[in-house]
């Protein structure tokens, strides 16, 4: 039997018809191997945001429905122009929007996940020699109303189209020639990672690296579906594999550093220190949809029998926090002082090989103290340390903590797309 | 029951946000009015001009059904952005693709017809109070794919939906006040018509009347959806009513007078005299899809045994009438001439007062003949007569005929739109 390859293009390699004309190129060539293609593609270029702009002149907050059957047509465009770029360079092609294609949601607006793929129009369209071109970002729902997928949308598309279609991998094709060891604007020596775990992948997302949207990985992970992430540009470079951990050769400790500077630190002040207070508090959070990163929680005060309780929020849910908490004090009767210090970044190291290698942690913390870098919170998990300092120090936290991991390429890298600026 | 109005508005009423506020503005009123109303919207201004161009950039024929994957997403930001205006007025609405519309059509790219309107999505929507907002020009087979309905699609589409809801009225809002009995920008004191019949808006359109397709008029006539065209931005203009005979005041011979700059007259010579040579002609041509208008035949010459046969047919279809001629020619073995003259148009008076009124050809050929115009070719229906005149006659005729007739307006009609330029 053939094999199947699912190939992504994000809205930046889509971006116009002389772009498409290089992705068909891209497309065939897989073809040519001797593979079967789907082809999940974004809108073209910033479609959704010019979509968004006109969606405001009539409200700041436009129904979620209508906003995703708006922000739909975006792909529309994209696979239909894609399918014509296929053809003109003599292949067979067919473009199917969300409901063509069976990727069925929940019913939930702008944010819905994939519940099942109606398979059975894709493969038939394979079988008849032809490469099907899918829209990723959007779904429908059992009652053929139009969904959008949120953030990381098309490329979770892709990787649960590829594990549907059992493939054999899913390259995520895009403006970056794969994972780095850091950001390559914040240390021009960081290295490219050849191959790369589902779990550090998973950790150096959640730490800012902004390559994948987790969503997509764990879904990798799930189902198994081997991803490589590569540049739709410099096609002679491999980019970066990501896979299941057996297969890792991990010879060093730590694989990646990464910065976020979009959390924001909230102090709840003078919490009554009784059972059942700080479990009231995030999961109060957590009705609301509101991610927590960091949690700290200090000794309580014998004399006034409160304590304070820290933790990080994504900057994007500070005003719902807020709300949230002044809600919550209400209802508990509480009069303490809630403080906001947007002014921190959360410096990560991840690596699977820090599992069995003592000294890691230690590590990291007497690099910072060298720096002279204070570490205001500290959370762990197996294979990540993060630490949140302020944000005029996570430039060279990052610096400081990839040389000593011994993470620096003999090459400087070529920085392309979009990344965040850490200044 | 209440009753449901449907109303259709054209690219150039949704071309910015502002339009579509404007358009929301109309559709509220009419829901203010008490009635259930569905709206069927054309993709914004010159969003269709645009997908084509960007298709063009990778073969000058790209396939039907890409084309119509992607056209159709043109109509889907239409529709999007104006159930969020006018939920943002503060009325409930919902957005419906053709898929959701249930609008079915035959299994034939960029002109589709439509088979069967599925009203149950658009009834209950309406029962819950909803202002349903319906993508026009677009259809879905039975198979899921996406079709696009070619020319006069939109309004054939609120037409068909109007009929299959059994409508009160299906009122097409456009750019220019309504039917007017000539080209306001040939004649400035053409009047407009409060009223005019199925069957004179039918040969109105045929003869070069631009404001609406003959195909909706023909829809709203088999189903009898009486229909209004109406301006959308001068909202105090009821516009001109469209409906069966019955209802009209025939006081006048003739209700329009119009010019069709568009045809081409096709000579060929020396067909052999024989039985069957025209019904093979003219077989070939419907065959090929090419639409005949007039035809001429001449006597035979006694000497070689052979006549002339002319005929008009759309400039569109020139090429493909001459290859169809050269293979039926190379087929009879017929060695002819073949004369194309591009320089002419065909000017037509309708009305259905017309038909037990003798005189109103004579009136019209001498009336040409008194302004020196030559009359090229003949043809009439019940209710309208065709004269094929130089091209550069056209207006003179017009202006003479609606004189003649007493078709003067005591005012300057105001003119607005894109007409055909007569120049």
């Amino acid at each position: 039997m053939r094999k199947i390859i699912v190939q992504k293009f994000g809205g930046t390699s889509v971006a116009d018809t002389d772009k498409i004309k290089n992705v068909a190129k891209i497309v065939i060539r897989e073809k040519q191997n001797g593979n079967d293609v789907v082809v999940v593609v974004s809108a073209m270029g910033h479609t959704t945001d010019y979509l968004v702009k006109m969606a405001k002149d009539f409200s700041e907050n436009p129904s979620a429905r209508e906003l995703d059957m708006l922000l739909s047509t975006g792909e529309g465009v994209s696979i239909a122009l894609l399918a014509m770029a296929i053809q003109a360079a003599g292949y067979d092609a067919v473009s199917f929007n969300a409901m063509q294609a069976g990727i069925m949601t929940e019913n939930i607006h702008s944010k819905a996940r994939i519940i099942d793929i109606k398979t059975e129009k894709i493969k038939q369209n394979l079988k008849e020699g032809k490469i099907v071109v899918v829209a990723g970002f959007q779904g429908v729902t059992d009652d053929g109303e139009i969904t959008t997928l949120g953030r990381g949308g098309s490329d979770t598309s892709a990787v649960a189209i590829a594990a549907a279609l059992n493939a054999e991998r899913c390259d995520i094709y895009t403006d970056v020639e794969g994972v780095y060891t850091t950001d390559p604007r914040i240390v021009p020596k960081a290295s490219r990672l050849n191959e790369v775990s589902y779990e550090e992948m998973l950790e150096l997302a959640h730490a800012g690296a902004n390559v994948l949207h987790p969503r997509s990985v764990e879904t990798a992970k799930l189902f198994h579906v081997p991803m490589r992430v590569r540049s739709s540009f410099k096609l002679d470079n491999l980019g970066t594999l990501i896979l299941g951990v057996e297969k890792m050769e991990i010879n060093k400790p730590v694989t990646g550093v990464a910065a976020d500077l979009s959390q924001v630190r909230i102090v709840v002040c003078d919490v009554p220190d009784k059972p059942g207070v700080a479990a009231k508090l995030f999961s109060r959070l957590a009705k609301e949809n509101i991610s927590v990163d960091m949690i700290i929680q200090s000794y309580a005060r014998k004399i006034s029998n409160t304590n304070d309780i820290a933790f990080t929020v994504d900057s994007a849910d500070l005003l719902k926090t807020r709300e949230a908490l002044d809600a919550l004090k209400r209802e508990l009767g509480v009069d303490g002082n809630i403080q906001i210090d947007e002014n921190i970044a959360k410096v990560s190291i991840v690596g699977a090989g820090m599992i069995d290698r003592p000294g890691v942690a230690s590590a990291m913390f007497e690099t910072l103290a060298q720096q002279n870098i204070n570490i205001r919170m500290i959370s762990t998990s197996e294979i990540k340390i993060s630490c949140l300092v302020d944000k005029e120090n996570a430039r060279h936290a990052v610096q400081a903590l990839h040389k000593v991991f011994g993470l620096e390429s003999s090459e400087i890298a070529e920085v392309k797309g979009d990344l965040p600026n850490l200044d």
